[in-house]
């Protein structure tokens, strides 16, 4: 056994998860104070969507235009082999309120779609299940077809009722589809499922937590946050294109 | 110390590295025999993009139209605060030769941007750098704009050096734009820099190996597997919504 203080053993396994001796596997994010959704480790595992904040969005097979939206999110969404509810509901949770949008007095990253009433165009896609050999892609870690597409199905079905069945759109499951994204900022978010058999009870608590910590922050911002904040309105509030992390008003103080 | 076998000792860190007692930080891809560039994971630190392929695709601010492709790639970049030289060189690498086309004979998955001599349209996105906080992102591991710019432009630069200068069309940095995508498939990968102070020869050893591996099984395929991509290009060789990573072509034996 370890005598030595500040290390543990562990067992490795290609998922990148721990294992303690005897114990359940762990996802990494779980031993990490304060670690937070996108921190999880990205394995080719987790579910996978690339939202795209959009002015509008289509899809056409052939000569037909199947679907469209305006103003939006456009939802690229790759399920893996070892998705179950859980990481559906936490996709569908997320994309729904992810706030993305300005709000009426124009303050960027305030409004989620559902708030402002905006739609929602998904479209699955299991090339974002993507392993690459070399620089050939592999796409052993989708989910098969005849898995996915239930599966797929009840995740629409759970943001219909979540959000306004009439503000949900889809593609066609497995055809070629031409999918038109006007890109607006442009502004896109890639999200990640947590991965790993993690307690819900534990997870929703964390999540919870943070919510607390946003609440009690957005209640009572500081005068120089309100100055800052007014500041960058005044440039433009909504540019994404650079590396601007460091405008001050994105930041949580 | 320990004395059980199968097991090892390490310090945790909280970019997902591995610090071996007295040793370098090693990124966790390194320690599984086998592992290959998706599979790192993917941290917050890491530099990002989105890869669409496109039927066509264009930029405009305000009403002004400022850039447009035809065929080939449109790239969303996100870089970050740790991303190096290193980082820049793999990622466009990768993009460039990233087999996302089909070949002469309709075969999927064979060809290249630059094989094709199509063409690639890049635009920063520091919005890819994102940790939520709750539901709000947050963009402080994006690399600032003072910084990025330069960083950018350079990876442009290393681009059209490696393609062809006409290929490579770009947006306008820190602008607010409208991103017009034609997302053909739709085909989307996502793409993260190898994190982490790594040994480049090493990196670069395991990338050679791995093409060796490739350039050997597609010299000499089995009859079985020239069976299986002749039926799959009866169907429709190039949809990619469904979860069709049970699509044997798309495998290697």
């Amino acid at each position: 056994m370890c005598a030595c203080r500040f290390t543990f053993t562990v067992f490795w396994d290609p998922c990148y998860r721990f294992q303690p001796p005897g114990g359940d596997i762990v996802p990494c994010a779980l031993l990490i104070p304060g670690s937070c959704d996108s921190v999880l480790p990205n394995t080719t595992t987790t579910m996978k969507a690339i939202i795209q904040r959009v002015t509008k969005a289509s899809v056409t097979v052939g000569e037909e235009q199947i679907s469209s939206i305006g103003r939006g999110l456009c939802v690229l969404l790759g399920i893996s082999v070892e998705d179950t509810q859980r990481d559906a509901e936490y996709m569908v949770r997320k994309i729904l309120n992810l706030r993305l949008f300005e709000d009426e007095h124009g303050r960027a990253w305030s409004k989620s779609v559902m708030e402002r009433d905006f739609e929602v165009l998904c479209v699955s896609q299991f090339t974002l299940q993507c392993i690459l050999k070399g620089n050939k892609p592999d796409f052993h870690s989708a989910m098969p077809a005849e898995l996915a597409q239930p599966f797929y199905d009840s995740m629409l079905e759970n943001m219909r009722s979540t959000h306004k069945p009439e503000l949900i759109k889809d593609g066609k499951f497995g055809a070629r589809m031409q999918v038109h994204i006007q890109n607006d900022g442009p502004v896109t978010i890639e999200l990640t499922s947590p991965t790993g058999p993690t307690d819900p009870k534990q997870l929703s608590k964390q999540e919870k937590q943070q919510q607390r910590k946003e609440k009690t922050r957005s209640k009572g911002p500081s005068e120089s946050g309100r100055e800052k904040g007014a500041q960058r309105s005044r440039q433009d509030p909504n540019a994404s294109s650079g590396a601007e992390g460091d405008v001050s008003s994105e930041r949580e103080p």
